[in-house]
């Protein structure tokens, strides 16, 4: 599963040099926007039979390495885990240290994402007890990666890739292991109750669906039935208490705060005025943004216009805040659908109100269903941390060719209406908006307006979005003007990253195919 | 696809004969409970690309017609339904109508069950437009298959028998129609809501997974999103509105009544002082009981002595009934468990109460999953047409042969703690209790306890029930000596109907192999 120091290249069709074969596996190039057709089935899980599970439905075990052991853990293995709670997470590294302790090697780590905390990944990949992470790498783990260091090669998903991978069989999952802040013997799991609460679990669904062997590790057990159940115990074939599975501060912020930035709060005026001016916030509309204090100064700014105008929105999508809460609880929205909870009001409002639905990556993002949410949305509001003159953006990478954040829903919400990039035009002297993104993560195609705090910029395809806002009073500028004009204000453009050309890691379009490659640095 | 005049049989482990192969598909006798293992992968249902469905979610066409043509309905295909509609239910029909009027021929019907009102379905298997149904007959449907007239052979399932074989790939749906009370554009929808509410819509979950095409059928058409959803939009291809999916008088009934039969309200009172006396009643048990009038009575019954008793239920497993909800409204048990919903009050505390939980096959009955909740029930309370001395169940065919009622999840509740079954010793002056059952739908080791107007028979493999009922005031008798004296009462044994040598029908196991045979009579 070494990475092949001279991997076969090839130029897909966003003219993006990406390898053929990925940890053995051959890759498809991307191919462009909704071009590939997927032709194969689903991936077809073995078939348990009832005969074989404790039939009162007790499926305790003492810990984690009986539950690892009895699952046949070996050398070589996919193991899976769920980031909901965030940088508060210990049961991945509970899991992989036990594996370390049985004494595996070349494990494949298939996290929805890995957080800072669990840096000491690193010391396991070192020993080889992990061969390379699949999954999106933040901070250390990701810096780890681009210095070449990683065995094998770097997978980067998004939320609905990650499903859709899962569901079509390109990554088979040896063991899921599940953190539940509430669970039953029998393997049902929630996340909106117990001390280490964190809202929908949706991330682990697909895990749990498709693994061979899953793992439900809680340390909130009730009585059978664990309800609402958003994990179904019928998938699960043990269950392990333990007395923490987090650090309820690190999983939940508690108080997450508004940008102070004048720069940034300006940036989210303008994006507000421009959902307003242009029409798009109107009676039963419906909007996504994420948790940056960029987005959630947007939906304070949004949510007055919104009741001057007397507007309701039909939905919002989460990443849920107390600022989307705020809307439901006083009735300008019909409903938030969430798939994942950022804040103490957020895992609240999940538990006591059946207007704030729980959703899985499997409804929200999968491209490789019959449709899915994100499409539907009317706008959402996402960062990056460069985009082009041609509206390219990059959401891993910073210009120095470090891989340092994971994709997200990001991907995945490119497809909605009206995609809006909010980003400050440079940050630490260096532009955001550049020549060619580092890494390519979303194409131009999708991004149909970048907001900054010096202008707003339209992408020229959306014709109808830049007739909407004619007379308004928005600063509507090109995007290359804001480029040049950046470039004087730092002073040039940014230091092309100076890489070596072996590929660390891949990112992944929503459909499978390798959209671009991210290198080793020298 | 017609059956074999001729078909080759072969003695399960039960001792009953089976075709080897049924409508051209290899079949697995039964081998005895808990002895199969499954060896295969789940079915692949085909990956589909957000790329071909339409961006803003909205999958409305005009008509059935158009939306079974866009499915590319021909010969030969199978085409499901759900019965949650009961008796009131339009759809199906409606559907295989439309099939008629298109010219296909030779579909396999496979409804979770068919009712008296689809009786219709007969004209259409008269024109061969369906060659056979593969699910519940109840009623005339059931006695036209047995008057050997369906041109393919009947398969009859449990609940959890069909999830298995769609799961398991037994059975492959290439279009599944699933009317619908609530369902918004995008193909999302619920049963709880809208003027046909029939509560949950868990029958329908397996086929909106698995098959290839789902056509959703609503007379309640919302904006997006319908919230809740227990069918997801991202598994469904058309929507299609139209006035009115059923008649809400028989899709539930209302007024559902406690028997006024004294034989039966004392089988009822039976039942419960039997929970009561074994100590099975006690703070934290669960118990599930049907729909029938016996049922109703012997809730009511257990109520009192449950009130008298201090005790609360952890669980009760539905079809709810307003008994049921009367238990969770009054704080006798902490959630109803619901697969369906039998009336009014159901429906109502299921779109309402979220302690009342709407349930899928899956996670009550599938044996082919990692456990269900079947077995984790303290006690079930079932009917039966037919018992023999050693407690072998039949539920489907009466006496005389006639295939009249389907198996529902009554062979998946046989997997409970204790498994009663409260039967009068005999109707019509036709014994109940008898020498050899018409047909074996569930293994006498698996039934514990037979109630009766004239007593108690205990299952004499239940030492355990025979001891903790001992002193009591229960009157505890032999299966044999109660059979002995219904035949004295009723002039004999029941006459043994007489049929050809010509299988009509097939009864499968929870796991999918072959427990007997249906046959034609003469």
């Amino acid at each position: 599963m070494a990475i092949l120091e001279k991997a076969e290249l090839v130029a897909n069709a966003a003219g993006r040099i990406v390898p053929e074969t990925v940890n053995g596996r051959p890759q498809v190039p991307y191919m462009g926007v909704g071009k590939y057709r997927p032709l194969d089935g689903k991936a077809s899980p073995p078939i348990r039979t009832a005969a074989d599970y404790p039939e009162n439905g007790d499926k305790l075990v003492p810990d984690l390495e009986s539950a690892l052991r009895k699952c046949g853990l070996r050398d070589g293995m996919v193991v899976s885990s769920h980031h909901h709670l965030r940088d508060g997470d210990r049961v991945a590294l509970m899991a992989l240290e036990t594996a370390a302790k049985i004494g595996v090697k070349n494990l494949t780590w298939f996290p929805s994402a890995s957080f800072p905390s669990q840096k000491s990944a690193i010391e396991l990949m070192e020993s080889r007890v992990i061969d390379h992470i699949e999954g999106s790498m933040n901070g250390p783990l990701g810096d780890y990666c681009t210095q070449g260091k990683m065995h094998g090669m770097g997978v980067l998903r998004s939320h609905g890739g990650r499903w859709q991978a899962i569901q079509d069989g390109e990554v088979h999952i040896d063991i899921a292991v599940i953190a539940a802040p509430t669970a039953d013997p029998f393997g049902n799991c929630d996340g909106s109750h117990g001390k280490s609460a964190c809202g929908s679990l949706g991330f682990a669904l697909a895990d749990s669906i498709y693994a061979d062997h899953v793992i439900v590790v809680t340390d909130n057990l009730v009585p059978f039935p664990c309800v609402p159940w958003q994990i179904q115990g019928n998938n699960v074939d043990y269950v392990v208490e333990v007395d923490s599975i987090g650090d309820p501060s690190r999983i939940v912020s508690g108080t997450t705060q508004i940008t102070r930035s004048p720069d940034r709060l300006r940036i989210a005026e303008f994006v507000a005025r421009f959902l307003r001016d242009a029409g798009i916030m109107r009676n039963g509309f419906s909007f996504q943004a994420g948790s940056g204090g960029i987005a959630l100064a947007f939906v304070s700014y949004l949510k007055q216009m919104m009741k001057q105008a007397g507007v309701k929105a039909r939905f919002v999508r989460g990443g849920s805040t107390k600022y989307l809460v705020e809307l439901l609880e006083e009735g300008l929205t019909d409903y938030i659908l969430d798939g994942q909870t950022f804040d103490l009001d957020g895992v609240r409002s999940m538990a006591t109100n059946p207007l704030h639905v729980a959703t899985s990556p499997f409804t929200s993002y999968n491209y490789h269903g019959k449709g899915n949410f994100a499409s539907m949305v009317d706008a959402v509001v996402l960062g990056a941390t460069e985009v082009d003159a041609n509206f390219n953006a990059n959401v891993v990478t910073h210009s120095d060719g470090r891989l340092l954040h994971g994709i997200g829903g990001w991907q995945n919400c490119l497809e909605a209406k009206c995609t809006i990039l909010a980003v400050p035009s440079f940050r630490d002297r260096i532009p955001v908006i550049v020549d060619e993104v580092t890494t390519l993560c979303g194409p131009g195609e999708l991004i149909d307006v970048v907001v900054t705090e010096r202008g707003i910029a339209i992408n020229p395809r959306r014709q109808d979005l830049l007739d909407a806002v004619k007379g308004s009073k928005l600063p509507i500028r090109s995007l290359r003007e804001l480029k040049e004009e950046v470039e004087r204000i730092c002073g040039g453009k940014p230091q092309r990253p100076v890489h070596r050309d072996r590929p660390v890691a891949i990112v992944k379009w929503v459909d499978g195919t390798v959209l671009d490659t991210v290198w080793q640095l020298s």
